[in-house]
């Protein structure tokens, strides 16, 4: 695949619009102004920005962008003569971001973006419109920020046929969990520090309800198995219902509760989750503490792999993107999906209801007897078969109190089954927390 | 850079000789059969074996090579008109395996090996050879196995200013240096094991004195700093000399041991070692355990990346070797350091003697007065600040005992010099155990 556009101009600078100069915009110029001179020889040409759109022209972004054109609509840049590679950091799966994206490769004018919603929206129609243009999309800044995951996963592990692919795709909630592992302070009192640190947004449901790394997900399920992008077939939870008591108990049971993307090849299906999952602490994903990303790749013939580093920042996803510019200066991108869209095949999303897994439910119950009796009837019925169990005394008498239980690998059917009817038992308050336990 | 011989059959079979068939040829030959329909897809186009050279045309390779043309001389392969890439895994850095790959390049047939020996002693000479030619050399296989380390350096962190490189490069002395951990017994214990579990070679020299893990060092300290590879000036030390104490000391001091391969831009040059390092037990490298292999990558902008996975073995030194068929395939390879050759500055070699960094010293003394004394005047005389002492007591009355320092970070000259004086005291016997400290 490749574009006249931009390749008869191999030795001329190779010219950037920027879309969107926000943290991941003024880092990238930083990034193209500092690392100048090693960014052309890798790329066999300079790397320029010359024209950006952006809504304020006056905020310092501390770095000098006087002598680009600015463009107040930044469909201007799919058309500027002057604009060999269009860069697209301004987000969301819709609006101007899709508009700009599919303008320029309409345009033959490759594109590269850190745009993870749209990637995984409209992956596949932006494939074909990319393939019958011949004119690359690149999106390493999309998943897991500074790590190079989608070039590891596309030409790496090109060769392998892969097994599972996922792991901590987003930072702010590994941020939050570990904060309340290592504090024991609750979710929400965690996640206002957050904010106040800039590591969470104002509204950060996108975070914290399993969107963001739902999207990675997709982008990465994919590439890994070769079938067209599908984000409405990942299984989605955050991790707002986890408690203090959940990370405590977990670090005594000797896991660690991660918020994980994980897809894997199933026996009748592609099975594509995100959701916190208890794993074992001595695991390497376990270490990944704070706000870094981990992406862990499994292949028939390569093993397991695992890639640690940040997952966003302004030089991370700078650093990036500037990776895929480098790729496009010197020619030749591998395609969208890494074959050809004709040979992508939609193989069937298997649903959660068919995982097979341990799992960690947390009850608050009733301080009397019976109540266990009643508890493991409904798990015995439903097939569950229960692997330890641990009850803390009451605080005071009278009051409910915490009853921990941790299963054998069953199914996630039968688990959810009595998960339901044991929440209607009048002997257990509150709504039971249900996570899954993986020892990856 | 582009080969006309390879590019201009685009759309045909991508036709291999192979040189060596021992577990990694073999191994190729497994994954070029098993996973066809996706490499296919993943090149553009089928990858093919069509001629190999290797000794034994009648032992069981557990895959039928029986329509490809046998070479007894490897150097046939350069010539034969039917084989569009030559694939060398013979190994060494002289003899066949580098006439081999100079006649190939010479004849502009793209070259693909694993032979990190040759890259990093000829590698400058090659990438020279390649660039003239017009002709690709790719090497991921070189280097931590089935760990994409090059790909991740050369491309995946293309855009970023490293500040260092390095990590766990031998999967031999890690699996020696873990079971030595987990069990206290000796090296020389654990070593038998190990070859006899095919984790070390019968003559394990190449190995646990740190040669492999240095060719591994100075290729990805050229791609890192580019600058024209250098294996000589790489410092060089092993892991014989570690006792089963020294590993139980360090974990009672909260490290662990790993033999790191780690080279940083400094001050006054590029400094590249290979060394047994203390590392902080809590830190991501000090997990990595057995025979796996990790790479730690740092960048002004990216930050920290390591990545994890296994660094040899049939199945993932074949994916990395497949990895670059696939790259070769499509097309447009990297240049063989990344930049071109007239790119690469020779960067001044920083000698070990100017490393700053604390110590572990472990003695062996007599059990008397004075003895501390005479150490400590020598330390203070060298300019060496104490961190901390331990004094294991004797095993029975009259009997040496271990005296266990940890410096604060020091300069190496001065700490080599103390050394030495303190091993010329006459209440100490036997060789110091000189091991640095590296909190990476």
């Amino acid at each position: 695949m490749t574009s006249g556009a931009f390749l008869s101009a191999a030795g001329q600078p190779l010219r950037l619009g920027v879309a969107g100069l926000g943290t991941v915009g003024a880092g990238l110029a930083l990034l193209l102004r500092d690392n100048a001179d090693l960014i052309t020889a890798r790329a066999g040409r300079p790397i320029v920005i010359t024209a950006v759109a952006a809504r304020d022209r006056t905020r310092d972004r501390g770095v000098d962008l006087g002598s680009c054109r600015w463009y107040d609509d930044a469909a201007g840049l799919a058309t500027d003569p002057d604009v060999d590679v269009v860069v697209e950091l301004i987000g969301g799966a819709e609006g101007k971001a899709r508009e700009l994206v599919e303008a320029a490769l309409a345009n033959s004018k490759p594109v590269v973006t850190a745009n993870k919603a749209l990637v995984a929206v409209h992956g596949e129609a932006l494939g074909l419109l990319s393939e019958k243009q011949s004119t690359p999309l690149l999106y390493e800044a999309a998943v897991a920020g500074g790590i190079p995951a989608i070039k590891t996963v596309r030409e790496g592990l090109a060769a392998d046929r892969l097994l599972r692919i996922g792991g901590i795709l987003n930072g702010t909630c590994n941020y939050i969990l570990t904060a309340m592992r290592e504090t024991g302070r609750d979710f929400a009192d965690v996640l206002a520090e957050a904010q106040a640190l800039g590591y969470a947004e104002a509204d950060p449901s996108t975070d914290v309800d399993g969107v963001d790394a739902a999207h990675k997900l997709a982008i990465l399920a994919s590439l890994a198995f070769g079938r067209p992008v599908q984000f409405d077939s990942v299984h989605v939870e955050g991790i707002r219902q986890i408690g203090a008591l959940d990370l405590s108990a977990a670090k005594a049971l000797g896991y660690r509760i991660k918020l994980l993307g994980l897809a894997r090849q199933a026996e009748r299906g592609i099975e594509a989750r995100v959701s916190p999952c208890l794993v074992p602490h001595t695991s390497p994903i376990a270490q990944v503490d704070g706000v870094f990303n981990a992406v862990i790749a499994e292949g028939a013939f390569v093993g397991r792999l695992m890639v640690e580093g940040r997952g966003a920042g302004a030089g991370p996803t700078a650093s990036a993107v500037a990776a895929d510019l480098i790729d496009l200066a010197r020619g030749k991108p591998a395609p969208v999906w890494g074959v050809s869209a004709a040979e992508l095949e939609p193989v069937r999303s298997r649903p959660i209801s068919e995982r097979e897994g341990a799992f960690y439910l947390r009850l608050s119950v009733a301080d009397r007897a019976g109540v266990l009796a009643d508890i493991t009837a409904i798990l015995r019925d439903c097939g569950v078969s229960l692997n330890s169990m641990v009850q803390h005394p009451a605080a005071e008498a009278g009051a409910d109190v915490p009853l921990i239980l941790v299963t054998h690998p069953t199914r996630e059917a039968g688990m959810q089954d009595a998960t339901t009817r044991i929440a209607a038992l009048p002997v257990v308050s509150d709504t039971p927390i249900l996570i899954r336990i993986e020892t990856i």
